[in-house]
């Protein structure tokens, strides 16, 4: 659904007009020799569809009105809708938990059917999919179970139907490469589903989106070489990965627009996974370290730092704005005693900014604490913090990993059991030492950023650095100064593959220099925060940490929006 | 800072006011003499403030004046502002590492000041507090390193200050029963503080509201006892330990007004604690059990179920909502292949109600799952996960609940290994059998789930339960129908203490079913929720439980305020 389409109509064909609309614009920049031979391409595969589509009808009408006489009436067929009617305890597996060791075995297993193939007059194969995970199945004629209109009902079931079969575990001759379990297929004498796609248009349109979306983008690099021309996918920032990227022809937006069916991709399934993972090992560490989680609120009664980039809604009979960050509220739970503080939860931003890394609306990984004797107590802590994370999503996520690389093919993430830790000034020279003009306390642009994330790579070995002592003018008013030179703060932003994840900085916890600090750079504060720290706030620290831009950078996805479900941005709210 | 109050000007004698006016209104039931006792006692009480803050700047100047020919005089004193000016790696102690084991030994620790009390002219004495842990310090006068001067300082140390102090271990004769480190003390012989207050006003501000908010509320009940007819808070629902809450003056506006400071009372410290102890337990109950944490958005393009009770805000040049619920956004992971998923997330709610159990912001902690052959696979694992979670908060946050009880008693939460799960008829016989009329296929109101609460505990001697099968009129439009009798549906509320604290149902996964029920009962119904399920969905089923009523109920707090650390209601939103 487009942002403008707010009115909802059902049109059978719609999809699929918007979905080559969206291939061709991807396209727009080719020349025109090519673009008609795509075209050309597109109308031929649409030709073909319809005539699957035409074939899949016909056999399903055939199966439906043939099988009265059948021996094996029994042994398929469409079940009624699930209302709960009945509990077996059957004992179904998983994909996974079947090898050639369970061979002579009979098994249910309930799958989404990715594939299926007649194959000449005897044979059907399938391929079975749970999430990541997928085994081969065939159905065979025999003069017991399977009969003729048995097998053509196999023949007619859609692709991303959910069936239950039943079936013998067979161990394989040769490794079965295409399925995640190679050594061993499913004998299917037992075929049951509950999805109908009963009319020829809703059918369509269901293969429709199917062929595009699922089964293209699930093929294996080598079988995509058919059509090399694919469309691609929008660029990756690193460009030598570029060509690699021939996995899938299906574009972002079309994607994004039909979420439901591109998130059951073994990439995707893979993706968020990971994202699971890594805000789990967040908590983990940090619970472990006597930190509390909170829960501040999202809807607050003043705009912070002015008003600006901040969502504005009606609260009854006033107004009242969405929290652009934790900031002030995990600062109050410092100085209301919980000395160490996290949250992981949405934080909005009304920016107008349309690039690959930002969002109106994203997952802050928060965290707050009071320090001892000096703010580096706290990049130390969060320097052990990122490696913990790093460390698991190497060891417990390697096979998620993998599955990602299949598609989006990276180069592993590089970091140290120490991280550097670059001082503002460091880094200055090390750009200028490279031939980069930067000010001495000017803020750092994008590209400097790349840079210097590629000139770290090659002097330290590693994706990951801190940045310390950020010039004061460029930091938020609550920074607290660097001492003996005001030019320098207490601030830090951390750097994954030379792009920022986190920043944070000591804050200033004295009233009195709060104040003046807001007074000289014209900020118009808010007292309800300058109130916070005149009942005694210990010194403390902290940071956010953005959860999809380490993801994407972690696995160098080259847009955010693929770390995000259903991601937000000036110009998409659906689905 | 009350919602009318957006001039945010600074008034030195505001809070005071508020304060008095707050506990004032707390009292307006009460008949007339009674008042005016209250009244004059709240004044003697303030005129003894008032010359309680005068002495103290008497004194803090009197110790300003007189250290320069001090032979202790770098033992004491106000260290300037922490900007991490140097790290000495200090190890500075908690205060429950320390024992009478450690007599002898020297120790720093960094804590607030609770309590100081000048004892004579030799004496002061400090309570000393970290979050829940208290101990006590004494600084006495001797030839070597305490001067009268630095007593005097120490004296005039206003509580809730942070305070470093070097001190050594001593164990006590007596046990220190006002503290919760009583075999030991600690000897000071350093004590210095980076907070200051520096003028008058900004210490009588300070005074009063240290005085009414941390120090009266960490009082023990007998020192309550002084004066009897101190201010209720709100009335428990369990009017039976309304007798028993004695231990706090404070008026809940008024604490939640002055939440930072709040915050700090040992009993805040605890019931936040339980509170993240609970939603990691329900995390690592489900990642264990193969679910997936997702992130759904909160900002959505269209208001789900016609638009009541949503949120509206600007969106750059359109219109959003705020997400309600995740219902429809976990379905659709559902159907995108995260056949187990959960979330732990803010749910806003326009609602204006103004009860002891509503927010308009709150915790959501929501799973959906797909299920094999029956809904009840679902209530089978919430099952287990609300035992998970009972028996987790018993055994691994004991020390937080015993500390909740000090403040607010309650009686123990029952539970039972396996959660009794009354179907609606059988709810509907049991209270028709006490007496209670109810309709057949009507809802429960509070009160009869109340009285339900009461008789279930009766009878099952537990405080949990599941009820099932509710009558399918009184639920939303995608709930599942019983098979057999569509009076009734696959849906289920669980209860705490007779409160309703998750609602759950197996959910209609068929795109024509789902749109005749819409027809049916006239809901607007979204397109894109029905196209969610055209392309293959698995039956499955969840539910939603608030995480702070989960808390409330269990510690029978009352009112759901006080388990959210800044509470939104239609009349609140600040702080």
């Amino acid at each position: 659904m487009s942002l403008n389409d707010s009115s909802h109509q059902v049109e059978e064909s719609k999809d699929i007009k918007e979905t080559t609309q969206a291939l061709q614009d991807a396209s727009i920049d080719e020349p025109t020799s090519k673009k008609a031979q795509k075209k050309l391409e597109k109308e031929r595969e649409k030709q073909k569809r319809k005539e699957e589509v035409a074939a899949r009808l016909a056999a399903e009408k055939a199966a439906r009105e043939s099988t009265a006489n059948d021996f094996a009436s029994d042994n398929y067929g469409k079940k009624p809708l699930n209302q709960s009617q009945e509990r077996t305890y059957q004992n179904r597996k998983a994909i996974d938990s079947i090898s050639a060791k369970m061979a002579g075995e009979s098994v249910w297993v309930r799958a989404r059917v990715q594939t299926s193939r007649l194959a000449g007059s005897k044979n059907c194969f399938f391929v079975l999919r749970q999430s990541t995970l997928t085994i081969q199945g065939v159905v065979s004629i025999d003069e017991d179970k399977v009969s003729k209109h048995f097998l053509k009902f196999a023949g007619s079931i859609p692709p991303e139907s959910i069936v239950l079969v039943h079936a013998q575990v067979v161990k394989t001759e040769e490794a079965i490469k295409s399925c995640t379990v190679q050594d061993s297929e499913l004998k299917i004498y037992k075929i049951v589903f509950h999805f109908t796609i009963e009319d020829a248009s809703r059918s369509e349109r269901f293969f429709a989106d199917v062929t595009i979306f699922v089964y293209n983008s699930l093929k294996k690099k080598k079988e995509d070489t058919v059509n090399p021309q694919s469309t691609e996918e929008e660029p990756s920032p690193d460009s030598s990965l570029e060509k690699e990227k021939k996995f899938s022809r299906v574009n972002l937006d079309t994607r994004l627009n039909n979420r439901i069916i591109d998130l059951r991709t073994i990439t995707n399934q893979a993706i968020f996974r990971i994202q699971s993972g890594v805000a789990q090992f967040f908590r983990e560490f940090l619970l472990a370290r006597d930190f509390v989680e909170i829960h501040t609120p999202k809807i607050i009664g003043t705009a912070s730092e002015g008003g600006a980039n901040v969502f504005k809604l009606n609260y009854f009979k006033t107004s009242a704005y969405l929290a652009q960050s934790p900031q002030l509220y995990k600062q109050m739970c410092v100085c209301g005693g919980f000395e160490r503080v996290f949250e992981i939860a949405p934080v909005f931003r009304a920016e107008d900014s349309n690039t690959h890394r930002h969002m109106t609306e994203f997952m802050g990984m928060d965290l707050e604490m009071a320090f001892e004797e000096h703010y580096h107590e706290v990049l130390d802590l969060l320097d052990e913090l990122f490696v913990h994370l790093f460390t698991n999503i190497k060891n417990k996520l390697a096979k998620q990993i993998e599955t990602v690389k299949e598609q989006y093919p990276f180069e592993d993430f590089l970091f140290l059991p120490k991280t550097p830790r670059l001082t503002f000034p460091e880094a200055v020279a090390l750009l200028r030492e490279n031939g980069i003009q930067q000010g001495d306390y000017d803020d750092l642009s994008t590209e400097t950023e790349r840079v210097l994330g590629r000139l770290v790579r090659e002097k330290y070995k590693t994706d990951f650095f801190m940045l310390d002592k950020f010039p004061l003018a460029v930091r938020p008013f609550y920074t607290m100064p660097n001492p003996g030179d005001m030019n320098y703060s207490n601030s830090y932003d951390f750097f994954m593959r030379g792009e920022e994840i986190m920043s944070g900085a000591q804050r200033i916890h004295d009233p009195d220099l709060l104040l003046e600090r807001a007074n000289l750079l014209g900020i118009d504060i808010l007292f309800p925060y300058i109130d916070a720290f005149k009942f005694g706030a210990p010194p403390h620290a902290g940071g956010g940490i953005g959860l999809e831009r380490v993801i994407m950078l972690y696995l160098n996805l080259g847009n955010i929006r693929r770390t995000s479900m259903f991601p937000r941005d000036p110009r998409r709210l659906e689905p």
